[in-house]
């Protein structure tokens, strides 16, 4: 059986799941486009898996013959994988109204949410190191993606950031990620600064990113235990969350350049540390 | 006078600059959208402006009278530079069709373009310090306009890129250098190799961000003149280009990540030597 129809539930639904935040919270599942997103999805929590017609082929034409480059060996292991999950096949024009992207790779994958509460993942992390990226509000999809995915190559454990983030399941965050999203715990937080408190408590240092701040990031040599705060990319931080931070540190500039880019400014003060 | 078709001719010129780079070369003109962008172009540059009826009716609000929060104030200014440079009005419409964004804020300004050769940049700059981020085929316009916006405030004195590089001047580029593409030289280079061995002769040592570097970029303590090389975002450097290098440095990653973003990579390297 093949999907030949836009109009099928089904398809429809991946359009609401790529689209609507609160879709996705109700049905506790998010898209995932590509191969490598396919091949890096946890087994247990894919739910669905599409794949277009063209994509299907070459997958079976890789799984029949020994070429043994690059390319044939990673669809060779995508046809494992397939067997294991479970598909669905659509058409290729069906594909390409589902896809968010310009060239679709022809291959997604619906995986049960993984949301996090701050307080399981504190949990008996009282003694080691413990890094946190603290986010207030950021609108871009491709800073958030690239900030979760700059944080687990600095080594952070943990991404936190208030309700007026943008959704982690946004498709363009994901994309952004490349492949993060499944191995950086992000929580959300109704209310950030009770957060925060919960983390002074357990001996974390707070460091805020701001433009008023005294002293430069270089001049700070942050402990195993700390966060570093990032805000909106017009606004910066909140007068209200900057005074929950330990210390406001600025990024020197030169030029007349007002601010960085948000994810620059994260992964310069997630990486000095280092 | 006020423009009210989508089908007149200027505005459908403004389309075809916002989409096309060969427009763009052909008309050594390109198309900057936003307050602030407009007001930061310099004013001998600026061929023609385009307002929409609302922000015009709030800049004459705001130039008769005498309210001084930040917002009236900028419409002040804004009044002024109007009258120096001149103005076409458009409906509120017309202006949405013409515009790239979501969320227009109603004016656009048509800019002469400023495109740089690197001999004429180093002319004359044999001994003081020279710092030069150099780009091989980046694709993405928000990287691109995040690496201009972030050599400038680490005070980078000329981006040099190749031909596959996307054009500088699309609307998303600009967007993201937040006003730095006015003041960044940006050269693209038909040959490549040519202009780094021309930067080579000039004593400037080049430094190349890569996977398989030996050692960290921390390790390393660029000189007063160096360059900085960054590769597209999916294949990163061509071995051709890499081996151009005087070193290649990587940046240590934890985590199961296989890279990191370009934009973020470049100002890593680019903010490690300040």
């Amino acid at each position: 059986m093949i999907i030949t129809s836009t109009a099928n539930d089904k398809i429809k639904n991946i359009v609401k799941l790529s689209t609507s935040s609160r879709a996705r919270r109700e049905q506790n599942a998010f898209v995932a486009e590509g191969v490598k997103m396919f091949m890096e999805a946890p087994s247990l929590r894919i739910k669905e898996v599409y794949i277009s017609e063209s994509l299907h082929n070459k997958v079976n034409i890789a799984a029949r013959y020994d070429d043994n480059d690059e390319e044939s060996q990673l669809l060779k292991k995508c046809a494992l994988k397939l067997k294991e999950t479970g598909y669905t096949d659509v058409t290729d024009q069906v594909f390409n109204k589902m896809s968010d992207t310009i060239t679709p790779q022809g291959i997604l994958t619906v995986i049960e949410e993984d949301r996090h509460k701050l307080s399981d993942l504190l949990a008996g992390r009282d003694r080691d190191s413990l890094r946190v990226l603290i986010l207030e509000s950021i609108q871009d999809p491709g800073n958030l993606g690239t900030m979760i995915r700059t944080a687990e190559a600095a080594g952070y454990d943990i991404v936190l950031a208030n309700e007026g983030t943008v959704d982690m399941y946004n498709p363009k965050v994901i994309r952004a990620t490349m492949g993060s999203i499944y191995r950086v715990p992000v929580v959300y937080a109704p209310d950030l600064k009770l957060e925060i408190s919960r983390l002074k408590a357990k001996g974390v240092t707070i460091l805020a990113a701001h433009l008023g701040g005294r002293r430069s990031y270089k001049e700070i040599t942050p402990g195993p235990r700390h966060a570093v705060m990032i805000g909106n990319e017009g606004s910066g931080l909140t007068d209200e969350t900057a005074a929950l931070a330990d210390e406001c540190v600025k990024i020197p500039m030169k030029g007349k350049v007002e601010s960085l880019n948000a994810a620059v400014a994260a992964a310069l003060l997630m990486f000095y540390g280092q």
